[in-house]
């Protein structure tokens, strides 16, 4: 995490047409979404959550909805492609072309799932590229995340982050069912491998290059025991924790109750914003104080154990700017008080 | 996995001479094995499987039996080779010429150990078309497989599968003993670690270069409590299956029985056979009567679901073409059939 | 590991000065430690455990205290740095300057941490080079480790540790505590995570690049239980021997009872060398009878298992050469006798 803090807990694709009466049915109820339930990014989604023969009205659902709503997080359409096939690439560079024609101001960017090798996704950046300058768009305006889902973007995972340092792209998602039909992975009873290596490895690339890091769909929804089906909130926090620990920045969501779990567990606890808080206000007082080295219940505040804490004020921070209605029912007002005003420099 | 599935289950090592009176014994039983206990790939060891003072004899004991068997699977002798000694690079060259001259028809590659640093396989690999060109076969007839098992092969595994994407080179086969002596891993009570990190990277770095991804040997055959010995399955078998979830292909077996299971766990289950043919019988049925979106138990059907249902089927198949016993064993005779008749295609 | 061992089983920091009334306390008390409690090697530290207004005292510390004792392990301060910020590296440049100045013939090299990209690393192994070029030491002479704790070194650090492979650099050391904070990793109540696909990687690349690797520190020193404060043996251990299965060569220390451990666990046990020194006398035994291949237990010993063996053995005789008194405390008289007399080549 940098200072400037993008805020991505909830990366909630909702597909752009459905056979519905109402097609947009699931995308407007994204955009109408409020308190815990609205998402930090909605995600038009026009590739796998959209039938084949429904590409066309989801297109259009999305130029035509997404204005309609003053949606405060970010927008970000994903399309079709395919390293391995030109068809959806073609494809994927239509839909952009007239994403950015159309909507080109409403959107944060477009999401490009299965990319390959580097060159796969510096394509992908030059179909955003010519879409923003046929339609005038300053170059970067349109930002670019893409789906880890091969074998060759984990690959190249490296290299394609490094490529992210100075470009478009904006975030790194994980895509575990496309993945684990490239590699053959098994489900042999107790689920799919969670693939930690990768999700280490998309951490640790994200944050060197200065990217997003988001983890994947879990689309055990419900359950089903003792005669009653209900929705799986301990599978998909155990999964949004471990994705947490590991320095994910959000969550995939594919359902309004997801959206809750993620959107809470990205977002430091009370006790952790308690914690940090009055660490970083006893340690400014001892500063202004002039001891020199700062001491904190025994332990000594070096630059590393200060940026901890300094983290946790800055993502409260970012999601009170974003949704001020998410921040003020979560965390105690004089204590949100305090962690709007804190003066957050090291030295 | 790709649409044109290559087989190896099951990468069986044989020592190619033993101080037996037979001294080809365990190669010609290999060579014999049927039913379940037939492995894949039948690998005649002339590395550290057989004795210093009885490489010769292996090497000639290769040379006669493997023509007089007509082994369903593949042949893949273990030469001699070391990044670290040009000593074993000379024996390993002067047995791939050998072989190459005199068997050149009957076997399908070889497999180099001990490889180093991706400029190393290289070496193996011009050692291979040397061998090829002398003896009169064409360009890549005969593959290549490497044993990963130094902390350079680890190293440079990326660089190695992509050199691989257009080469001979085949298979990746992971050699736990070797790299643990290299990177000093430790047995302190509860046997040396799995090399989780390394695994996942194998799966992924041939799924993306088109290899096979091979696990490692298990030598603890047998167990012994309360006054008895017997064969640890159990152990064994939790390996392979942690190989299988991870989407390696095929696991190193030192054993018939090891065979027995290996071959099973990388053969889908009656229940995951069935699963997924009625899935794609569906899904088809579905497609003809143009619906558009094809909806299967309340899930949309997306492509990369289908490819998961698919990968199931073709391994199947390639089951059926090389080792028709095992499958019609396995599997009752009508599923079978329908396995077979199936269409594979998504659009 | 190499033929040619060189120890690091303990890498322990010690503050070059504290605010007490011997401001050189910690620095001393390691330079004096003896038995288990001596480290391998001892790190003044001039960065993180030293308070800002408290540096240049310390650095005059380091100075004044390490040619006054005969420390028989290595002596490597860590001195600041950061890939980040110009005015860190302006003073480590200047702390190597002084230490190579005034005691370049006392210490085996420096520590830099907070390293960035491969060309950071470069720019910290130059000013080693200065430092020693000015001072009129052997080019080499000074040795320079690193702590890995950035996204950007994880990012990097395969071509770091090749660039190791002809450098003055030494050691890969983990520094968890900074790189949990660049990622953004957090701890929701069972602690950060382990970071296990970087400690793979570190333990291999190191191996790869004829380096050493060690894990970083552990800082819960105390637990609370019951009434009762006292030292968290258990914790430790448990992290120090999770470090030496994955093969890194030492663990971090922060304190004289970590050391006597992580000392203790990078040793090989008693029943370890028993069984190690019997396997290689009888393998020599069998060897000088002439049978050709050997085989113990029921095993054939290939190379790759006698180096398991001769591991063993060569990491007693580097202990015994630096801390005899450990060596002679540890094992029964007979087996070191046996340990330091027995011939090692497979050959």
């Amino acid at each position: 995490m940098t200072d400037d803090i993008r805020l991505c807990r909830t990366f909630q694709t909702a597909p752009a047409a459905v056979p519905k009466d109402d097609s947009a049915k699931y995308l407007t109820s994204g955009l109408e979404a409020d308190g815990f339930q609205a998402p930090d990014w909605l995600v038009p989604d026009l590739e796998d959550g959209t039938a084949p023969d429904m590409k066309a009205e989801g297109l259009e659902n999305t130029i035509e909805k997404v204005p309609e709503y003053e949606f405060p997080g970010e927008i970000w359409p994903r399309v079709e492609w395919s390293y391995e096939d030109e068809t959806y690439r073609e494809k994927g560079r239509n839909q952009i072309d007239r994403l950015v024609s159309e909507i080109g101001d409403e959107i944060d960017g477009v999401v490009v799932p299965k990319v390959g090798r580097l060159e796969d996704v510096k394509h992908a950046a030059e179909a955003v590229a010519e879409a923003e300058s046929e339609h005038g768009y300053a170059d970067g305006s349109i930002g670019l995340s893409i789906i880890i889902e091969t074998g060759r973007a984990r690959s190249d995972l490296r290299e394609i982050a490094r490529f992210g340092e100075d470009s478009r792209l904006t975030a790194l998602v994980f895509g575990p069912v496309d993945y684990a039909a490239e590699l053959g992975g098994r489900d042999l009873g107790d689920g799919m491998p969670r693939w930690d290596g990768l999700l280490e490895a998309l951490s640790n690339e994200a944050s060197a290059g200065g990217l997003l890091s988001i983890g994947g769909p879990f689309d055990d929804l419900f359950k089903e025991r003792a005669g009653l089906t209900y929705y799986n909130a301990d599978e998909y926090a155990d999964q949004v924790e471990h994705e947490a620990r590991l320095g994910l920045d959000g969550s995939w969501s594919l359902y309004p109750k997801q959206t809750i779990q993620a959107n809470t567990v990205h977002m430091p606890t009370p006790d952790e914003l308690e914690r940090d808080v009055s660490k970083i206000e006893r340690f400014n007082e001892a500063k202004r104080e002039g001891t020199g080295a700062v001491t904190l219940d025994g332990q000594m505040v070096d630059e590393a154990t200060f940026k901890n804490f300094r983290n946790t004020v800055q993502q409260v921070r970012a999601i009170h700017d974003t949704r001020p209605e998410q921040a003020e029912e979560y965390y105690d007002g004089d204590l949100l008080e305090r962690a709007l005003e804190l003066e957050l420099s090291y030295r």
